[in-house]
């Protein structure tokens, strides 16, 4: 077995085994490695490699991993600020570019993962998309669930992708609701399932057996393509059938589509549609 | 006593109240028409005029007040699209221009009450803003609390503000919360209270006794300052310290100041700051 040279940085939800699952059926070896205190979901194989690392030890461990042979990093998963360093762990060269991570993370959590990425660009590895190793991850334009979406839904899709198009120039959020051309919602630090389970509450629902609206999904403007895509699962469906939303639609190969299979056939058996729209630019 | 010639079309609200009260001191009659189904606070005197009308029968009401020597008209409160509308009651005229009214509703609610001032001025009466009959409710540049912004905090306000310019910018709402950076909500149709119960629910709480964190408001880009400005009052003081804010900032000349006495002393009482801040352009 060939020795990988690729590495997923994982962060927590589901996205790292989704990813490590499409490697394994391209035959790609690569590792796993976890920063410590984050929760992601790791593959339920012992063939693949997983290592964890400490945030205050990053610098070397990236070292280490360029010596080891690894030429490409993959950054896929949330990634949130450390809750604390601990002083004991934290070698001299990570507090050296601590400064850098830390004082970008004030600007928003793209801006912070991009620091981070040349931070390891400096280290001789390169960082990749999910688009350079797993295409397959992120839909091209179509429809992917039977429910085809209706004239009103269509406007609606319009008028959030350029509500998306708005608060992510400010590098806000990634998604918002629409319904019958009205905001019903934003997504800005607490994400997307956060902000379904809001209109849930808030919103009057449609009457029973009718669904309206739709939660949209798209990149930031100026996102480096590269990490942090927006992610459509299960759990997106699930919630936004109890915002009582039509459907989902989403920036075509600018999301990705977890659990493909369960996530079309849930979308199915609620009614929902699934729209991977061409980008507005 | 002179024949009114300005009238208050009174949305939800204390917004109608405070401006009658504005008037009052300045001695402009006035009488008060409250659409039906619509709840605004009103003044607890006999002295000021209030009638009800139907929305189904808009058109002739605002030419009887044509008629009755109303030359002004302005706005205040919050509307919201009727829930039903009464066929036995829909005159002629209203139910033409109802597809204007309702069409625009579609675009967001700016649009809408746009499209409702155009058909009053259509009619022969001019709709005016706050700004034109009570200044003194949209306060100057200045500070209007004991606490004084920090660092951080004007740091803060400044990011919110280019956020809720973006989310102006397509018409969604017209406040956002940012707290160390990071944007913890945005508002859209539910508004700022709501917005404001989300983020005390959602967000990690600052340490006891420390507040982090502003809501900044602002008038959407494109807005017509006639109708629909932003409003700061003591709920809002109460919401944004239930969600350990450390203050309040808007556009200065951009947003009313409700009950400012009370608003203020609330601010006070709690230590946060109120800051009418020169706007960004």
């Amino acid at each position: 077995m060939a020795e990988p040279t690729l590495a997923i940085i994982a962060g927590a939800g589901v996205l790292p085994r989704m990813l490590s699952q499409a490697l394994r059926a391209t035959g790609r070896e690569h590792l796993i490695c976890c920063p410590h205190g984050l929760e992601p979901e790791l593959p339920d194989n012992e063939s693949t490699e997983v290592e964890e690392f400490f945030f205050e030890r990053s610098i070397s461990f990236f070292r280490s991993l360029e010596k080891r042979g690894i030429r490409q990093v993959v950054m896929v998963g949330k990634f949130h600020r450390p809750r604390s360093i601990n002083f004991m762990r934290l070698e001299g060269s990570t507090l050296m570019a601590a400064p850098r991570i830390l004082g970008s993370l004030r600007r928003g959590d793209d801006a912070s993962l991009r620091a981070l990425a040349e931070i390891i660009e400096e280290l001789g590895l390169e960082v990749v998309g999910v688009e350079a190793v797993a295409p397959n991850l992120l839909p091209e334009p179509g429809l992917y669930a039977s429910r085809v979406p209706s004239e009103t839904d269509r406007s609606d899709v319009e008028r959030a992708a350029y509500i998306v198009e708005a608060i992510s120039a400010v590098d806000v959020g990634q998604g918002a609701v629409v319904a019958g051309g009205l905001c019903l919602a934003t997504e800005s630090l607490p994400g997307t399932d956060a902000m379904l389970e809001w209109v849930a509450q808030t919103r009057d629902q449609p009457p029973a057996g009718t669904r309206s609206g739709v939660l949209y999904k798209a990149p930031k403007l100026d996102q480096d393509r590269r990490m942090d895509l927006p992610a459509i699962g299960p759990t997106t469906v699930a919630k936004a059938a109890a915002a009582g939303l039509a459907g989902i639609a989403w920036e075509a190969r600018g999301a990705l589509l977890l659990d493909a299979e369960r996530t079309m056939a849930e979308a199915d058996r609620l009614g929902m549609f699934l729209w991977a729209r061409p980008s507005l630019r």
